[in-house]
């Protein structure tokens, strides 16, 4: 049995970081993934998190909570009402109200922690630059810098050994290319979620930025969408 | 009556942290404090840290509540014994078990999400290169790192607005200046708690890294410790 290389995955539950972890499992990643309760109005994402995760056998998931309600400033964590219907000029322009801030930062430090303490050198996150280009925290210059970063802070940054790595293989993609890449990889999309604003039971709203992002995804990748719609 | 200046700072109730606090409102600061509760042995000092909050009157304080047990790794989250007694040259080299992974770099992301909703461009922590050489996480590289991913991280980095500025002013002093700074600024060190590994009711066990360092501190700026000591 050859040995498979260790790596902390970020694991929302959405159709891009399903994505992700279909693909690091392919590349033979022994997966440790983690989820965030972060005081989302979404939280029916955790347990699509959790189903994904067991169906893609991770060696383990932590579901981590952290109360960014705290600081408030986002749409995400209820403080404010889920645009909806945008226009693609809006959606593509400015910082949006989704953003929360500084949330990949925090989701990437506890990622750090938990390589550090497993010995692993490789951090998965799905940041994407191009249908979320208003958040600031998606950028590839962004993950240099958080990587560069992140070697300082570290033992192996001190003792000279062991790297690492912030891997964003979904960086440069589009949604449609996400999507296909993910149905050659076999992913059930079925069992993932996106909406910013669902049911209880999960169901999309179909018109925030995500189920618009994500809709038109799978119309131009020519995929089949199997998202349950209001 | 001058506005001032909005500032987010890292307040454990210690020493260090006590002194920065004194020095951010003497130069004038409007602060808001964050203190951690992260499954640390020594939960009294969140009492210390309440106690010095009110009287440097921050205009918040915000108690933020993490586990880094759910990682493991460090003697301070109580997976190992404290060392005691440990020689200059044990506490001078390499990583020391108390090292808590990437735990500078967790509190500092969830300091520049607060910094990011209130408008603050400075965040003050009080690193110390000299005392904590072992901590990768204390050199002035890894805060420069810091500062330059969290402009690249943030809504003032994307639209070239108010740029965060990471202020480390005790990051060259040793540990009896900083003694001497705090005494000057009127600190009352009978207040604040190092020890590693203290009694339920704050009394220091005198023998860690943190008391061992303190008690020095004290002796060489010739000052009065008023720490009480098992």
């Amino acid at each position: 049995m050859s040995e498979e290389r260790k790596a902390v995955l970020l694991l929302s539950g959405g159709l891009d970081s399903t994505t992700l972890l279909a693909l690091a499992r392919r590349e033979g990643f022994d997966v440790h993934a983690m989820t965030f309760r972060y005081g989302q109005r979404h939280g029916s994402e955790i347990d699509a998190a959790r189903a994904v995760a067991r169906r893609y056998d991770v060696r383990d998931h932590v579901i981590v909570d952290i109360d960014l309600r705290t600081f408030g400033g986002s749409a995400l964590t209820g403080d404010a009402a889920v645009p909806k219907d945008r226009s693609d000029d809006a959606m593509t322009h400015g910082i949006p109200i989704t953003y929360v801030p500084a949330r990949n930062t925090i989701f990437l430090s506890f990622a750090l922690a938990f390589a550090e303490v497993l010995e692993a050198r490789d951090i998965f996150i799905g940041v994407n630059a191009l249908d979320y280009s208003g958040y600031p925290d998606c950028r590839p210059e962004y993950i240099a810098a958080y990587e560069r970063m992140a070697n300082l802070a570290t033992r192996g940054g001190v003792e000279g050994t062991a790297p690492v790595t912030i891997r964003t293989p979904l960086m440069m993609l589009t949604k449609a290319q996400i999507v296909a890449l993910g149905t050659e990889l076999g992913v059930d999309y079925g069992m993932t979620q996106s909406c910013y604003d669902p049911q209880p039971d999960g169901t999309a709203c179909g018109h925030c930025d995500a189920c618009q992002l994500r809709r038109r995804g799978f119309e131009q990748a020519g995929v089949p969408d199997p998202t349950r719609y209001v």
